[in-house]
């Protein structure tokens, strides 16, 4: 164990001397540290701490007491293989979280940071960069006439794309209450699962749009006028109509600026949680804009008495009409989970088709990447 | 102090709940936190805490310990106000070095996050999104016969890119050896600094292309084959002659990818260390290839005896025959400044003209950042 503590020493004074410093380190200890046989170590350093606890969707029951192997030196050994995906942990140091600080891979949600493990195999192999066609994957901004400023979406344009004269279907892809236009290229590998499902035919070749959904700011926190001021803890203007009332300003940027096919059949939107209320009232507002719409963990209730959200009945009506694709999917345990009953009860009673998809687990990136994989399939 | 305890408390339960947790919830108390006065104030909450120091450019002298205000509560009031600036820094726990937790925004450098600070005000103006034109950026992946695989770039193109039918000059600005194609994008607030110069004439328009200098890998760690695989501590495949060799293929994919004048007129090339390295040998070796050159704290001396770093006289007489704009920055503390000496004697001896900035300071971004924002408004 003193050769762990040398050189993590080592580490920890090349840090201190700051930037660009790369005099070749002998390597600290991995975290976490994935074994040929599946399982996952996970190391804390701390000679103060008194007791380690790992918390994530990768341990059984959540979380896990890390036993102090030597002096300072805290481990956790997954008792069994860690299932393919992608998973957020962190640690509670004495009662305080942490982020693992051996893992310098860590993804941002909302105000949090949170250290990340990807397991290859399964559904996880389709979330990792391959040597497959690559899409380009752009920071773009358009001007809001809504909300009176310049805002920013991500564009994914697919392999293919800038070399041919070919026109392309839409997809766009909606974030949830706590995200922004980063969130599905970041947390929900959103362009690695598109490359990946288009390289091998499982996916037709696509634009994929993700747009920023909180209409009171214009990009990313980081990425905004605010730059990086203080973290803004409240909920943002969201879910009173302006968004959905300025979606069409969205479809009109890109169906101008890039070779779109631009009709209902080759245009699809989705989202989840917050992006899944937006979808549906978004699409029950333009009945003729999208031949595909997907719930993901979707929010239903209104949150406001805006025009967008009242009646809804005669406007799935028409929006039927039209015959589009109409996906819901759901984790058993999520909080929203009645909200989709009622959601599908209403579909049930007027004779709307549509696909649902029940999973296990709740409201979170796990379920929403399986449904996107899912639904992509389905389109155009 | 009861009442910032409470409001941790409620804002670590809520971060312990994982993802999209959005309940309305009291603000914590902020880290930094930039007063009116312009000082700032750092903070960090822990019980388990005897000493707490914060590191970084901000700080006078580099370190200062924090105070125990009450129990578990640290602080550290700057004496005087902090220069407008971006700026790492991080805390030192009993020895331990940690972000400050209380501030979402991180910024990876090789393998180790630092926390960040953005002072506004002065040059820092420049490195904020402002209510401007905002170019695309996108990330890019072309095919590397040198690699025999595909490779990631970034790229900026100015704002009308997209609606003119102009074309545009280039300008390839290259990173570190502990950078990627992300490095001048996140850490060197290029993007930002050219939408801003350009907006008010500062700049012409232009492309900028952001390329990774370290051949044997193909994009940006968590965005490569590799995934989230272990970090890797070892120097990269670089400086060896390969990068180099390899650049004309770089040019020709933008030259036939983007709407570009495609002349040494209106083609530029800059980097930092390792990669003024780059920029002071690709240019040499190809004399007819770039108008505008920027050396910024560039290593100089050969790390191998491949051909490009060989007749180095012979191909900067070849070279500065087409009076290029030549540009060195360095900063008076940097452990490469007597490189740069004996690099100006050498031009110098030989009647080569070039523009020299000295700054104070080392081997940092900063200077980086200063450098990047004076070479640009001299180009096309």
């Amino acid at each position: 164990m003193r050769k762990l503590f040398t050189l993590m020493a080592l580490a920890i004074s090349l840090t201190a001397l700051g930037q660009q410093n790369m005099k070749r380190v002998s390597t600290p200890p991995a975290s976490p540290d994935i074994q040929d046989d599946g399982t996952v170590t996970f190391r804390y350093y701390n000679p103060k701490a008194v007791s380690v606890v790992v918390e994530g969707g990768c341990i059984n029951g959540g979380r896990a007491q890390m036993e102090e192997v030597a002096p300072g030196a805290f481990e956790y050994v997954t008792p069994a293989p860690v299932s393919p995906q992608m998973y957020y942990y962190n640690y509670v140091v004495d009662g305080r979280r942490v982020i693992d600080d051996l893992n310098p891979w860590v993804i941002r949600d909302v105000n949090y940071l949170f250290s990340v493990l990807l397991v290859k195999g399964g559904l996880s192999d389709d979330f990792v960069v391959k040597d497959v066609p690559h899409g380009t994957v752009s920071k773009v901004w358009y001007h809001s006439d809504k909300a009176g400023f310049d805002r920013r979406m991500t564009v994914y344009t697919p392999a293919g794309y800038e070399t041919s004269k070919k026109k392309y279907p839409v997809v766009y892809i909606l974030h949830g209450m706590g995200g922004d236009e980063e969130a599905w290229v970041t947390q929900g590998r959103a362009c690695q699962i598109l490359d990946n499902l288009i390289a091998d035919g499982r996916c037709k070749p696509a634009i994929a749009v993700f747009t920023n959904g909180n209409i009171s700011v214009d990009a990313a926190p980081g990425e905004s006028a605010r730059g990086y001021d203080k973290p803004n803890y409240n909920l943002p203007q969201t879910m009173e109509g302006s968004f959905e009332e300025s979606f069409p300003e969205v479809v009109k940027f890109i169906d101008g600026r890039y070779r779109t096919i631009a009709k209902q059949s080759s245009r699809a939107i989705c989202g989840l949680s917050m992006g899944g209320y937006h979808t549906l009232y978004i699409s029950a507002n333009n009945p003729k804009m999208f031949g595909y719409v997907g719930l993901f963990s979707a929010a239903i209730t209104p949150r406001s008495d805006s025009p967008v959200y009242q009646d809804i009945d005669a406007k799935l009506v028409a929006q039927f009409a039209a015959k589009p694709y109409y996906f819901i999917g759901i984790g058993k345990d999520d909080f929203l989970y009645q909200d989709n009953v009622s959601h599908r009860q209403r579909l049930d009673t007027a004779g709307h088709p549509y696909e649902y998809m029940e999973t296990s687990g709740d409201h979170n990136w796990i379920n929403w990447k399986i449904y996107l994989h899912h639904f992509l399939q389905k389109l155009f």
